[in-house]
């Protein structure tokens, strides 16, 4: 059978999902500790390939087995010998043909800025600190202008290879919790690292550097350079995967 | 001058508060900190001694010192070569014979439990994962018990030595945030593991292993024995001391 699974961890000590040479991956804890509890050789198919220290609540990976065990029943089992910085969250038979990647989705991302005079250690794991004012009314503006169906050329890291830059973001909204600013975004996919440029670049609206107009300039431009700077990895967690 | 601090910290990966010989603590972090930017040998007084795996929003402590550096700009040099995991949140100049221990002080502590079926990562550092449905009105009615001029001698560690362990419980309240239950108490002082016994009694409470009647049976039988489990370290923070 194909198992799905919903996969929440901590990304601060990874290497990003993806398995490479040498280096500790979300994917290959997954397939390690799979191996052990099925004594199969399994190895996982993951929805999104989050980056280096990017932190998951709903990352999804299938994989298929010929266990007895309950698909449902994967879930407790595996999070007992899993690491206390991965948690499957939920896990269940799927048809056999699911592709977690070839298939329409809307992902959910937040972006986390603490902003306050200083830091608080609590906070830094998902989040990134910010002293300066943040402007969110220009932020907003700035948000609106990136919503909807763009070439985002600006906002990806220039040596992205891809078919198309063009993207949909359904939403882009600026929320505040006390003095935790979430960037939420949710769109049909992508591009590398464009999360953490839009975060980046909204960040530089906020504290004035930059204004809504230049935003909708270097959208239009297709200049990486116009965009704002990456903002860094831990600042961001991949919420969830819709299949729609 | 002296000098009075409010530090935060992430007390993962420190042994406590208070210094002790081959163990890193956040008071001898502090003083080396400390020593590093005014080249005088400083040992800070703190107020409270939080035990290993505590964490910190506002706890205190005092210093004096010889420098010229304004007391107010001390919290921005300090933090400069702090690592992550302490954040100095303010530092001003007081009174000569200011002793952050020998004052009337409310203190604020929260205990923080996460309630859902599976832990998530990312707030496995400053909460406990709990599982199990917990009832909030039953934790109420038990945590209105413990409200008020008590003796606690059930709700302190067997081997506590101290001269009364009479102690006032300003408030005690038990809150939600969407999965995060937090349990909220404000005092004039607690003993030691009193309010990691506390939480850990509530929660007792909560999963129906214990009824509220019970701990007022606790409460008036002076009994260790008879109050819960002590809640793990992590789940505990400091909130604050005001000094009233």
């Amino acid at each position: 059978m194909r198992v799905k699974l919903i996969v929440a961890y901590d990304g601060t000590n990874y290497c990003g999902w993806q398995i490479q040479p040498n280096a500790v991956t979300v994917e290959s804890v997954l397939n390690e500790a799979l191996k052990g509890l099925l004594k199969e050789n399994i190895r996982v198919i993951g929805a999104s390939r989050t980056d280096s220290g990017v932190h998951a609540l709903g990352n999804v990976a299938v994989f298929d087995t010929d266990t007895r065990i309950p698909a449902e029943k994967i879930s407790y089992a595996l999070n007992a010998v899993l690491p206390e910085d991965i948690r499957v969250q939920k896990s269940e038979q799927v048809e056999d043909d699911f592709h977690p990647r070839h298939c329409d989705t809307v992902k959910t991302y937040e972006y986390r800025i603490l902003n306050r005079e200083f830091a608080l250690p609590t906070k830094r794991y998902d989040s990134i600190h910010c002293y300066r004012h943040l402007d969110l009314e220009k932020m907003r503006a700035a948000a609106a202008v990136l919503t909807g169906t763009h070439d985002f050329k600006s906002f990806c890291c220039v040596n992205t290879q891809t078919e198309t830059t063009v993207r949909t973001i359904y939403s882009l909204e600026v929320l505040r919790q006390d003095e935790m600013i979430i960037i939420r975004v949710r769109g049909n996919g992508f591009l590398y690292n464009m999360v953490r440029i839009i975060a980046g670049t909204l960040m530089e609206v906020g504290t004035g550097h930059k204004t809504p107009a230049q935003i909708e300039e270097a959208l239009l431009r297709k200049d990486r350079s116009l965009a704002g700077a990456t903002a860094p990895a831990r600042g961001l967690t991949l919420v969830g995967i819709e299949y729609v």
